[in-house]
């Protein structure tokens, strides 16, 4: 089946159809993105061992006021003693996680000393996630923090930012835009890639209780998926609070999938299975992407531009529809 | 209960988990907006009996264009009365309610006269509605009219706004933010607090067909509430025509709760009671709430930062919707 | 029942009642958007004979790449032929449909040369459809183009664009704001008149995963019906591609119109009828409309602005629903 993609990117008749679109590069899988109290040792030393896409040392939300200091330290230290390196003698087939910090909002008073302390040590996180992002201001601030601590570093960052309020959800073009510019600006030291649905806070925000079925939250939903997909960010979607409900988890993971999102924030590790699962496309849609595309070379070699493939009427957008999979499927394989 | 949530709001911890969070003020509650047509004063006498958080004396679509003078010489006499007075005699238990007028759009050639009359007496209205506002241009001239009229008062009046075309709902963030500036240059003398969703206007803009599950209307409607919350204003939802459906009322006024909405429209008296309950928090959530922040308090002392709670992982996101509970509990009470 | 839509428009209280409102001037219908493929001269010459509001011979997506001059030039000698006649000798009822030519987009590279070879003959197509509109900037050279290809033509010609991805519907305001300021700028030689919703390949930008249900998309095609009518824009609704499930698009069709939607997309010819039919009110809702406008005129004779009919409170914006369905049937009749 891979064959089947590698052949297809590559034939002529492909890149001319795509070629007024801009080519999605390959994102790092972030299916599940994982938070683990950074004050707490036992459960850091246990996430180690876990089958997520994305792990992020929580220094926010998680972590009561009078651990912040704690909590730090104890990512430093996690850093510091190479402990987001693969553990040793563990199983090839487990992938090696992406290890991320979330820091607490440039508001709190308490960012630029996470920072300084996430970012001051030899080894860091590939990823920093900033939450409460709701002021343009707010990243400027953050860029210059991060721009300095990172000054004499070969790498950048990734930066994935929180839309969790009524006033991030409605300034979000405004807000990625920004993030955009800011970090092409030389000596930027970050890139953007993922936007995360931060739901309880901005259900907290717009006052709305929530129902199991979602109605609610449709709007705010679909809306960061629309923009985030616009700057050509991942989008990544809201909690499953109860822990408890794995069916009401998959459901709910398998909505996100459909709308577009591309991963799922985890609150426990008894959601990671389900959640990573869910954002691999199904077999039985790999194998009409993997057909559908061996078709669409076939009549493009005819002349023919809209064919009927299994009763639909394809023409380009479906095609790249099928791409999309296939590329999803790739990216986490 | 009540204790509860004094004792919360003045616990450090609380304080500490909130110094990010703009503190949403209480608002006064206007759960029911109860529409009475100025023009006819047997109504109008019978609203003072009614139990309503806002009652507001209609000089537009309510009133015929022949009828608009006579309409507006009723509201005076009303107020001239001090009719807005509480009525004598009556059971404690019976909230004043707040008297409000809605006059004519800026653009229909009878606001200017409306606000004149209406702010041009000894006692005044507290709140005013003003329909159709499309453009910024408009809120400019109503707000000099405004602030002519009330030069030497000493209160400034409530403003409430509607929303009910697709051009004000798309450009609402823009609407929103010119009302906000405007009140806050020196000498103005109002304060947005409440948007209203239109939504009879805002179908005929649309061209869209109501039904009674609602859903063509979902994205005006969750926009609206995203839109009013950004701005700290309050959102009154649609009107529920069909007066003689009273379960179907009763099914719309909650999802309009769930969905943010902190009132809704009523144009017959026999909505009333259904509406004004449908905005009160039902008692399982006001304890749940109260119980979370006993809680919630108790783990900050130990220094736990997020816990379980009923089967469900609890950070600051979740304790702050808890908070929003007993904060309209306390308003309504 | 026309004559009652006549009177009504123009009884002097009617008049009066929608002074404020801008008069939604009577569209050409386009309730089917049906497409064929502009290589293909067997499909072109039986599309004479189809009952479709607006056909499209299509240079776009429908043609294969290496195809697309053999349809430029098919489609210049079916205009220069006369073929967008109606057809001698066809029953009178046949409505005249109105020919449109779908070009590459901007980007594309094949624009330019679609554009001179299409508008570059004495018989010219009434409508350009261009996809893919992005970026403002895009339709800034599309009207040079057009512009310079029509200097001498004494007719303007109309413009419909499509919305096909999340950068086009995050950004729709300010893409139709900058359509209608250039199409006045002197010298114009357009006017943009419908917006499509171009949702298959919006699922390929967004990612998403389409449903028969369709939850997963309805941000997309509410806030495209929204912004297009707040720009008295018409709104033409997504493609149902399976053509053998009949059922499935009249649920759809009938759901777009519920919408807002004013026309739906059409890839093959057996779709047609049920897609006209679905964007004509039914006789239901035009029995309903002429009574409520009837009674609404005898109401404000009498001084009365809000009044019940059929158990339902009426004011003025309910009467300007049932004047816009009195407006779709008289169109399309």
């Amino acid at each position: 089946m891979l064959n089947v993609i590698k052949k297809q990117n590559l034939s002529r008749s492909l890149i001319n159809g795509l070629r007024n679109v801009a080519i999605r590069e390959v994102h790092t899988p972030r299916r599940a993105l994982m938070y683990v109290p950074s004050d707490d040792k036992r459960k850091l030393r246990k996430s180690r061992e876990l089958e997520a896409d994305c792990i992020a040392l929580d220094l926010e939300d998680g972590v009561a006021n009078n651990k912040k200091d704690a909590a730090r330290q104890i990512a430093r230290a996690f850093f510091d003693a190479g402990s987001n390196n693969p553990v040793e003698g563990h199983k090839e087939s487990h992938r090696r996680a992406e290890w991320a910090v979330r820091v607490n909002s440039v508001c709190s008073n308490l960012c630029e000393e996470d920072l300084k302390t996430i970012l001051g040590g030899e080894i860091k996180p590939e990823t920093i996630l900033l939450p409460k992002y709701n002021e343009t201001e707010q990243l400027r601030q953050f860029a210059d923090w991060v721009n300095k601590a990172l000054a004499d570093a070969e790498h950048k960052i990734n930066l994935i930012f929180y839309a969790e309020s009524c006033k991030a959800v409605m300034r979000l073009p405004e807000l990625c835009e920004y993030a955009v510019q800011l970090s092409q600006v030389p000596g930027a030291k970050f890139i953007p890639v993922s936007i995360v649905f931060g739901s309880d806070d901005f259900c907290a925000s717009a006052g709305l209780t929530r129902t199991e079925e979602g109605k609610e939250i449709l709007y705010a939903r679909q809306r960061i998926v629309t923009v985030a997909k616009a700057f050509d960010l991942q989008a990544i979607d809201m909690v499953y609070t109860d822990y408890t409900n794995l069916e009401g988890l998959k459901a709910q993971a398998k909505e996100g999938a459909k709308f577009g999102y591309t991963g799922k924030q985890v609150i426990h590790p008894c959601q990671l299975e389900i959640v990573q699962k869910a954002f691999v496309p199904s077999s039985e849609k790999v194998e009409w992407a993997s057909e559908l595309l061996k078709a669409w070379d076939e009549h493009e070699k005819d002349g023919v531009g809209a064919f009927t493939f299994k009763n639909k009427m394809i023409d380009a957008p479906t095609m790249k529809q099928a791409q999309n999979i296939l590329e999803i499927m790739r990216s986490v394989q």
